[in-house]
């Protein structure tokens, strides 16, 4: 959407505050922090991938400029899995499902003998894999519905804590891209407002992307289950049904923008075909507009996937990134290091 | 939900922001905003109602204080009808209905026979309420579906800017309250997020709350209907689906706030019993929280209802608040005007 200017014109607390903070820094500096020479992207080797993101953001953000955007529409969204942080050997949230159906199994008996739980405590994942979007629901609402939302956050904080990667044997939430969280970082202190758009589950996210990213919960986006509101004696409650409400995936992402932020972004980044509307819904528009896919080429620090993946899956948002003007970001040339700190 | 630290701590744009904002006025005029001598609420009459707002905020914000809501947690939600712009004799969303059918109507021939369109077309509309839930549904998305998103934002900022109120003849986006907007504003001010959570339509909200609160497009939560994306030729467009995809009223409020926010607020303001589990998310909390009911009491000024209305019946949370200890703002002594500029 646009903006218009109305019977009360009153600037947005956040155009305020980042005219306040431009000000002031460049009170305290005597510089812009825009035209700094400390480098927003020192885990990005030179070369074209930063100088575009570079470029782009010194074009929408030079007053006066033919590609100005002013502040309160630079929206950037980024997709998590795959572009934030890893996702393999599976989406860390599938990680998350496999503990908490192995921890809840000593108290459902029947999932010894119940499709999809037999096969995925049997560890054949090709067998829970084959029983489709239905089983994978199954599963889904199986260990994240059936608790009040304080119930889940409490879960997911202690597994987070408490899980390791199986190839890195680090916690997942430390297995986030260096270059991206500087990404973020340059973009913010761009004016931009920073969101995550994810096939993953809203509520899976928000208890620890902010301490990752940078990111606070209300600017994530993702998919979800329906909530019941209760109130238990006095104590209110969101009940987590087991029923999906929304899926933040494909054509979803545009969808999920609408819905959650009510603008197109001007910047957006993913890694996978799921991304593919996102970054149609974001570039083709009028404007300067910037668009990245991070291209999982590095087997040796990460690991390295497009085609024939089943998590991660980039193939036609692959084929199309030439014609759209779209990014390509070679994890092994374009990134320095690959994780934090 | 609470926050956490984690093994990137990065401070959010909006912590970064206010501080640099209270720093830089503190720099500038030798003091803090907060204690600032001029009245943040000047529409405001001196009293309990305004006294207990401030109160409050000074407590939430006074840094090593037993009361002290760090930054990133001072969430403020706000109904809309009736509690930011009037909502009599009919919620103004069911005026810019009301006009959509008659426009329509001419290319719509069957609507003249058909109930509940014959109705509203004769101008009866006690008949129409007769139709129940599902008649007000198929005006609903007869009038708000069937367009892209694109489209429908166009159609309501030229009824915006065309229709006038029957009773007051300005246009609907002047009939907001002023003690209201200096309220978000003296929120804001205070490090505040400020929200809107209205049973309304969110896209027919956006495209001008920002002029008339202060408030931008993704800090709005709402009711909405099922959207799809489309690429038609090369022009992505999201089409406005004739289905209901979720209602942001009663107890659909916390679920919007849980949803779209993701985390409880601390202050709340609503004018009905559709915000009643509102104000109970967000006060039935621990720590300092408030919550205040805009009570409809100037029939001179503005309009007086409550228990006996249709539009914006106010009768549970009425008789919760004192027990709750909720402010109850009586229009005609606690506002010395009602309209801006």
């Amino acid at each position: 959407m646009t903006r218009s200017t109305g019977p009360f014109p009153l600037a947005t607390r956040r155009d305020a505050l980042v005219t306040a903070l431009i000000a002031s820094v460049a009170m305290a500096t005597g510089t812009s922090p825009v035209t700094a020479q400390t480098d927003p992207l020192p885990s990005w080797n030179d070369g074209n991938a930063k100088q575009a993101i570079k470029t782009f953001v010194e074009k929408v953000t030079r007053q006066g400029g033919p590609d100005f955007v002013p502040v309160a529409e630079r929206i950037a969204t980024f997709d998590n899995d795959g572009t934030l942080w890893s996702e393999q050997p599976l989406y860390f949230q599938g990680m998350f499902l496999l503990d908490r159906i192995k921890a809840l199994a000593p108290g459902r008996p029947e999932w010894q003998t119940q499709e999809p739980f037999k096969s995925l405590l049997a560890g054949d994942l090709k067998a829970v894999t084959a029983s489709g979007t239905r089983g994978i629901e199954e599963l889904v609402l199986a260990t994240h519905a059936g608790m009040d939302s304080a119930e889940f956050e409490r879960i997911v904080k202690e597994w987070m804590a408490t899980a390791r990667h199986p190839k890195f044997n680090r916690p997942y939430n430390q297995l986030v891209y260096k270059p991206m969280v500087e990404l973020l970082a340059y973009l913010r202190a761009n004016g931009f407002k920073t969101y995550i758009v994810s096939g993953g589950g809203v509520e899976f996210m928000r208890p620890w992307v902010e301490a990752a990213y940078g990111i606070p919960p209300e600017q994530v986006v993702g998919s979800g289950i329906k909530l019941k509101y209760e109130l238990v004696g006095d104590k209110p409650e969101l009940q987590r049904l087991a029923e999906v409400d929304f899926i933040d995936d494909g054509p979803g992402k545009p969808v999920g923008i609408a819905k959650f932020i009510g603008q197109r972004p001007v910047f957006a980044a993913g890694n996978s075909d799921g991304d593919l509307q996102m970054l149609q819904w974001t570039t083709l528009n009028t404007g300067q507009r910037f668009a990245l896919i991070v291209h999982h080429t590095d087997a040796e620090r990460e690991f390295a996937y497009d085609r024939q993946s089943q998590v991660g899956w980039l193939d036609k948002a692959l084929d199309e990134a030439p014609s759209r003007g779209w990014l390509v970001v070679d994890m092994r040339n374009d990134w320095k290091t690959i994780y934090g700190p």
